[in-house]
């Protein structure tokens, strides 16, 4: 079975900080055409959809989460059932994160200090935040608890490895430490210093892995760049990441397939940090920007250079019944929608526009019967995944800019007018 | 549009209280072969499931409840989507039942008096099933509460065909009085006489609501059979709902189209209540048994003569995690399926065995992950229906006896030896 391999088809216009492309990832179990949205099966499940629905949307690949499925069911037996894929019945790529975000996020008031705007937090915020987070870190790894039952785990970067060869993905990501908008310059720096060790450490565990277990396709780590807002900082890290690269391959070892980039990041210096990153990061790998999914961040990261995304918010939002449409959000428990008889967005179309009316959703939500769930979900899904694959048509046809401007023109104004 | 209308296939040795046949009822959205299994859709959708998962399960109709339709959206607004079957994107029959069931159970104690053999019921069981009884009966109706938020409403008969009309679909039922185990003699004598004069009322408003009503199909009344445990009130009430479709059809008026045998029944009077019934309603007429599934019950209930038959336990029960096999049911829930990595029942296949493993099963679960009762109730109602379509076959081909023996012998020695 062949090495994850990257093709570029076409390119924006380049520059500092502008790398924008369109290509294919050749993985063992499929191609992803990107730029992709890649939805999230936090627990070996898209929330709500079965793998035919999924499919449906015309998502490519599917990203769990190595914490949550340590966790529950643990990934030795998902390493049992034959893998993440085979375990969820996927039949195509999948990614998983190195639980790197989970295990430093998951507590509450952290999670709150990397949800925000800094300028919004105010000193009580801070305080609160240190004081719950649920997680230690030190040289070797760090120290945390189960959101399941608070019980103590502690995860290393070989830990991170050893779980994600479990799970047998065939795209995985180095383990990293997550800093917040909150933590000092000087830590900052020590923390990027220390996720480039964990880098290594991973490169070296994943090579002894990937030996050793001969029953699984060859699985792709890729490097996550940190850094936080400082370009330094990720200048140096990624050239880092590209050291290691460079003299895992001169051992004759395995080096990283792609990169991730990762980190608290604030809206307003998205496109600036993917820039810095894809400045730095060679055109014939793939880069995953973690955990982005509002529609003017995607253009914005695409131009910087990234090609994939994921991120829970298409669903968890459509959990609660809010949809995206080509005029914006909409949140369909409210009242107005309990006579429309219209679909969601008769422009966008779509299974669940075609097929049930605003007022059915309306009451399936206001009855809380889990179809609302399933179906405000494939509509997101399939939103994402299409505006993702319609910005990677624009890119192949010459006229991005264009499609850019009509889309955001059009789904800010509405959301401003409503 | 044609009316109902049913055709019978081929009959099980007839007798006194054995009347059991296979045949087609025609509706105006299409056949239904029977027997059949009618899962329940009870706010407009067979919880978690999609219709195209509906319909991949075999089901070929399904029912939905007057009562909560109308406390939730209201029936108004089902009925400007274009009834039940187009709001829910269903295409094929409907049933909705009357909400007489409804209103009366819907109590917590009377709940259990109904659910439970009368044998275990103790005093204190019986004062406080009357003292929560939710719904008080008159000649004219029934004042109850809402499950939903305790606010006071009233059903008639003429309320209940409104409502059902406005449901539009293909079968629909005539308002009867649940009555209970622990209800009196003469109270069950009065009972079944004013549920004939309701029927009677039933006959008369949906004769004025089909004629003043022209954009919907047809509608076809069935009559409700009461009675409880009294033969000579079940044959009266049989004969009483004959005598009013022979004087709504001498003047010119629509009769029933069908019959519903409800009540609340202790397990081992079943078959010989639908036996009496059956022996002196007309052959020519589908009957439908009211809120059955238990195997064991669907042998015995075809045998004595019942068509159809709806039952929320398949549903109900999967999305808990309990989920039938040919040798009895299991609880995936259980810790011992952890690292099963068969499917649920090899023998029995579908879709849900054939693609996940009882331990991702038992993984989803645990989670809370909704997927979980999605993937259990496509198995259940897959399992009730394809049970009821090889009694089908078993009855044309002449080899019933034979399946049932074999079906039930294995069912519940196994139950019995776990």
């Amino acid at each position: 079975m062949k090495d994850l391999s990257f093709d570029i088809a076409k390119r924006l216009p380049e520059g500092p900080g502008k790398h924008g492309r369109s290509g294919i990832i050749h993985t063992p179990h499929g191609d992803i055409a990107t730029p992709a949205f890649i939805p999230v099966a936090t627990k070996a499940t898209v929330k709500t959809l079965t793998p035919e629905q999924i499919r449906a949307t015309g998502a490519q690949a599917i990203l769990s989460n190595a914490y949550h499925l340590y966790l529950q069911p643990g990934h030795d037996i998902v390493d049992e059932a034959g893998g993440v894929a085979k375990f969820e019945n996927w039949h195509g790529p999948t990614y998983t994160d190195s639980g790197g975000f989970q295990v430093m996020s998951l507590g509450v008031g952290f999670k709150k200090v990397i949800a925000m705007d800094l300028a919004d937090l105010t000193e009580k915020d801070i305080r609160a935040a240190k004081r719950e987070r649920m997680a230690k870190v030190d040289e070797e790894g760090v120290d945390f608890r189960s959101i399941i039952d608070g019980s103590k785990h502690r995860f290393t970067p070989e830990k991170s490895m050893q779980i994600q060869h479990g799970l047998g993905a065939d795209i995985m990501f180095a383990f990293d430490e997550l800093t917040t908008l909150i933590d000092s310059r000087t830590y900052q720096e020590e923390s990027v210093a220390r996720t480039h060790r964990w880098a290594q450490r991973c490169l070296e565990e994943h090579d002894r892995l990937t030996r050793e277990r001969y029953h699984r396709p060859k699985q792709s780590l890729w490097g996550v760049v940190q850094g936080a807002q400082y370009e330094d900082l990720r200048r140096q890290a990624t050239r880092g990441l590209l050291d290691l690269d460079r003299a895992a391959r001169e051992k004759g070892r395995r080096g990283f397939g792609g990169f991730g980039i990762g980190g608290a990041l604030e809206k307003q210096n998205l496109g600036t940090i993917v820039g810095w990153v894809c400045d730095e990061l060679p055109d014939d790998k793939p880069r995953h920007l973690l955990g982005i999914s509002e529609p003017d961040d995607i253009f914005t990261a695409v131009e910087a250079g990234a090609d994939t995304f994921d991120c829970v918010a298409p669903t968890r939002l459509a959990r609660r019944g809010g949809v995206y449409t080509l005029d914006g959000r909409l949140n369909l428990t409210n009242a107005r929608f309990k006579r429309d008889f219209k679909g969601i967005d008769e422009e966008f179309g779509g299974y669940v526009t075609e097929n049930y009316s605003r007022a059915y959703l309306h009451h399936l939500l206001k009855a809380k019967e889990f179809l609302a769930g399933t179906l405000c979900t494939i509509h997101n899904v399939e939103f994402m995944v299409r505006l993702v694959d319609n910005i990677r048509a624009a890119i192949n046809g010459g006229y991005y800019e264009d499609y850019r401007d009509e889309f955001l023109g059009r789904y800010y104004a509405a959301s401003k007018a409503r």
